[in-house]
């Protein structure tokens, strides 16, 4: 079983394509967090906690913590390990976005994977498969491929025309068909516009897709769900996180966002 | 002063176009550093302390301290303050290829410039430029931006034809053209292929490029010094890690390589 089969048992477990992202933002937390000693850990233990039981993903954006020095990183190994003590069945992705030459790529792999004890890592595809295969070669876990992100500016590389096709689908098109030899990659595509997440899941028929923009960034349920879900009706992790985290209510937010998605599924 | 004049007026007190790449990986280490209980930093002290007369610049592959975790993060931290307090006036690189949404990469940009106080930072044009003006904004500091990199699978993104030209030639004329409106740009140019460093050195006339990959990565130096300099004489950072702070005498590694640049230059 690989992190995406244990994506797709969790999501199955309790009917949600939810992804809580854990944008933890010390300068965003409530007060009475930033007295806390460990801020971070102790608002993520609040937030998966009062999420959990409607996720089937939880993704840490490493730079709110990277942002924090030693000391965030600390709370980020404490938050994983929290996660991972409670709800040992709910994928966990690392929103890194690495990529670097053989060697250096290995290191991280180590952090992520092994220090850090990862499912998944977001990876960006610009220097290529080999830059990637350390990560790819850790076969039980998960590569989530930059593909085409939900920025305003994504076009200005995303979008160049290679031959008849966009630069964007030449991406999906190496991910799913060279560079996925061990089953293991996704491909990250935004929510901001589903004629193109169609695009792409007819390129990658069976892989599954995170789906990051819904919410703050303004992505729609509906067009992403019907644009999105593979043949089997699943195959795809749809991602929010301010809208979640800093709402009034967590769970219900994250009660919310599964039902909407839940509505177009049937 | 921005970090690109920094560079430039060291390179020429110290007559050197040398920087010294800290991929300071713990398995790596020679055993004596092994037993410290802050093996890294201890490490780095003496690297900096064998080469710093030889070096322009210094430059931190961040994967080899995450790699340690939060233990890491510190050594980072402390190597870079006995790097700056020993040494103000050279240029610290901080090798992250970071990239993502805006608020992201505010904070990485946060973690990287504000709380470890780098000079540079290494950035992926796959994004767009929206991704990176958080890094930009910074107008004292550097951003290098990766253009063609010296990794074997470098050319199954950068090297596809978009039109008549590579997609590592668009992303040089967008960095020079467009991105560059601070003029703390850099680039990433692979010493691996000194006729493409010829090409991007046409586009991007007069700024400053890091060529990785000689030494451990098989670059040669006269090609990339004479291929790589600006009219001036100037505008290249020749980086080489694993071939100094691993060599038998590091000092003399450095010198060496700062002699064989210069003998190309005159």
């Amino acid at each position: 079983m690989n992190a995406i089969d244990k994506y797709d048992a969790r999501a199955q477990a309790v009917n949600s394509l939810v992804c809580v992202g854990l944008d933890s933002d010390l300068e965003k937390l409530p007060d009475r967090y930033r007295r806390d000693p460990s801020p971070q850990l102790a608002f993520n233990r609040d937030i998966i906690d009062a999420t959990a039981e409607f996720a089937a993903a939880f993704k840490f954006n490493m730079a709110f913590y990277e942002a924090e020095g030693a000391d965030g990183w600390r709370q980020l190994a404490g938050s994983i390990d929290y996660l991972r003590q409670r709800h040992p069945d709910i994928l966990t992705i690392c929103d890194a976005k690495r990529a670097d030459i053989s060697n250096t790529s290995a290191a991280y792999a180590r952090a992520i994977f092994g220090d850090l004890g990862f499912d998944a890592v977001t990876l960006n595809p610009y220097l290529g498969r080999d830059a990637l295969q350390p990560f790819l070669d850790h076969k039980h876990n998960a590569c989530i491929i930059l593909c085409r992100t939900s920025n305003p500016g994504s076009a200005d590389i995303q979008s160049l025309a290679v031959g008849d096709r966009r630069l964007w689908q030449l991406v999906a098109k190496k991910v799913a068909a060279e560079w996925n030899t061990n089953g293991n990659c996704m491909m990250v595509v935004s929510a901001a516009n589903p004629a193109e997440m169609a695009q792409i899941r007819a390129i990658a028929v069976d892989m599954t897709l995170l789906a990051p923009g819904i919410g703050a960034q303004g992505g729609e349920v509906e067009a992403v769900v019907r644009a999105g879900l593979n043949s089997a009706g699943r195959g795809l992790i749809i991602n929010s996180s301010r809208s979640i985290i800093f709402a009034a209510d967590p769970a219900a937010a994250a009660a919310e966002l599964r039902d909407a998605i839940n509505a177009c599924r049937s």
